[in-house]
């Protein structure tokens, strides 16, 4: 086994500590790889909140990590030591079903393994993620990481990028298509930064109007306040495709109302029941969908974007010692837009 | 004023009575329709159920027929007297906005003017419907009905079949779609017959292992039991459509679940409120839509295509004093698959 540290949850509401751990010696398929950022993603505090008041729980977080290849097992032949990498939230799949024969690992219907909180499909034990130095994983789910992409920036893409990439792409996002992205964080800002990249007319829909210079500068074309009754009206059937990644329960009749004739609103912030009148659908022929992650295929084409068009993320980089402050920040909504944790602390 | 015969609603649970009553002189651009036959259709109950208790509400159901030109306003060059035409829930709309302007007047967003129950855009007046000899409307919303089609057979189409052409259509259903049809009544054994038509390869889905040999001779290819929870596993991810006419408020989950990948189920039978969890539409990128009615390019294309492929509603006819009979029955979900009135007993 190999040691390595890391910031490890116990409890929901108690501050991650440092911690030894081990990981597994490398399999024919494997590569390990020294984790140098890793970005802090809404679901990390969601797991956190969800440990055990009691018991031997133990989560290690962090899913969207860029770093260095530093050994590989023999039968590896897609990377060599030394080679720049990002690793998103998934780490394996079956590859025998439909989902993963069409390239839609994250919709395995065997479930594929996640990053942190996962089940290895080979010893069963549950995976520790990426707030820590070494990570260890099949081959297959890791990408070449361009070069032109700065490693820290570029972190948030694997889970955060990916996730507003793949519907961007499933609905035909291009230059004819008129986006609007509701909220503007983690997931929000890089929507609008892909969608104006893809030569879409794009516009934020925000309830703050401190906003409106970040949507400017991000590349957005427009912004609509959701509190103005005035501008929600006049904005009514405007939009193809409606990225909707509002983090909180919200109604989602108003933002329908924004959606054109045969449009979808992708609902990406928040994952839980949500409740609509079918005639919000049904006047115009409107769409709801939903997306999460992404596959291997769409994930390798949303990098090599990325690196055409220098987009990364807006963040805040912090030693890995500060994972705690990040933390508490992301659950005040104190981010723009997205904090990465440098591990090289952890050396 | 035109005095007319028909059958009218006072009050929930009351039976329909017959009545004298008057219809507009022609405007311009009118047309006076001798109604032959006029399908009976669920909104029919549900509007008659909607009645007040009390006070001088009268309602006149009927918005999917078939008659006769029998007079025109000076303006009107699209029909001439002896004309066969056909007339579905709409009768007017604003004809400006861009929904109109897009050919989708029943998403106008002044709201179309209905069949019945609506409110006529010059006098103010509330619409009265089809269950009666003679209808007067703006030519626009006449539309020729094909020599090909029988016309008591073709009444349905008005508002079942385009309820199901339109979705069929917008989401690109042909010879490589998978398709399934979720209940087999008024709405749902149109669809199927559509969708043969379109070269879908096409599926039901039913409570009732007795709807088999309808659906077989229909053209559906296949026939599964939602009660069978083997049949509805296999069957997970098969559809690029699901076209779900079930009237009764039903939970979505089930039905998503057999949707494949960037698929999309077009609920169409129950209108009310719906609760669904996000996460049934996220793991497939699936979608959930609705429709109604249509616009009147794609109602004249799916006249056309109805009467090249000999696609009309399996009804029971029945002369239109019988009625109460009709409703009755269609209460207790006994028809296969539509009534259709005879007004012929009106004269």
């Amino acid at each position: 086994m190999r040691t390595t540290v890391g910031w490890q949850a116990d409890r929901p509401g108690t501050a991650l500590r440092r911690v030894s751990f081990e990981r597994r010696d490398l399999r024919a398929d494997d590569v390990a790889v020294r984790v140098d950022y890793c970005g802090v993603c809404h679901t990390d505090l969601h797991a956190i909140h969800a440990l055990p008041e009691t018991g031997d729980a133990r989560l290690v977080p962090g899913h969207e990590f860029t770093g260095v290849v530093t050994a590989i097992g023999p039968d590896v032949t897609r990377f060599r030591v030394g080679d720049a990498v990002a690793v998103g939230n998934i780490v394996d799949s079956c590859g025998l079903c439909a989902m993963c024969r069409a390239g839609q690992e994250n919709f395995c219907t065997e479930f594929p393994t996640l990053t942190y909180g996962g089940t290895d499909r080979h010893d069963g034990s549950t995976t520790l993620g990426a707030y820590s130095r070494e990570y260890i994983l099949r081959d297959r789910f890791a990408y070449p990481l361009p070069s032109d992409l700065d490693p820290a920036a570029a972190a948030p893409l694997l889970c955060a990028g990916i996730t507003v990439w793949e519907p961007l792409r499933a609905l035909g996002v291009g230059p004819d298509t008129r986006v609007a992205v509701a909220g503007l964080g983690g997931l929000g800002h890089l929507a609008v930064k892909l969608a104006v990249a893809l030569g879409a007319d794009t516009t934020v829909i925000s309830r703050s109007p401190d906003k409106a210079d970040d949507a400017r500068r991000l590349g957005a074309h427009d912004l609509i306040l959701s509190s103005d009754q005035r501008q929600m009206t006049a904005a009514r059937n405007r939009f193809d495709v409606l990225i909707d990644t509002i983090a909180v329960p919200h109604e989602l009749g108003p933002l329908l109302g924004l959606v054109a004739l045969d449009g979808t609103l992708s609902q990406l912030g928040h994952l839980g029941p949500v409740t609509l009148q079918t005639m919000d659908l049904l006047i115009g022929r409107k769409k709801l969908s939903s997306a999460g992650s992404g596959g291997r295929p769409a994930t390798a084409a949303m990098l090599e974007f990325c690196a055409q068009h220098n987009v990364t993320a807006d963040i805040e980089l912090m030693p890995s010692a500060r994972v705690n402050d990040a933390l508490d920040r992301l659950g005040q909504g104190d981010v723009r837009y997205r904090f990465v944790l440098d591990l090289s602390d952890l050396s």
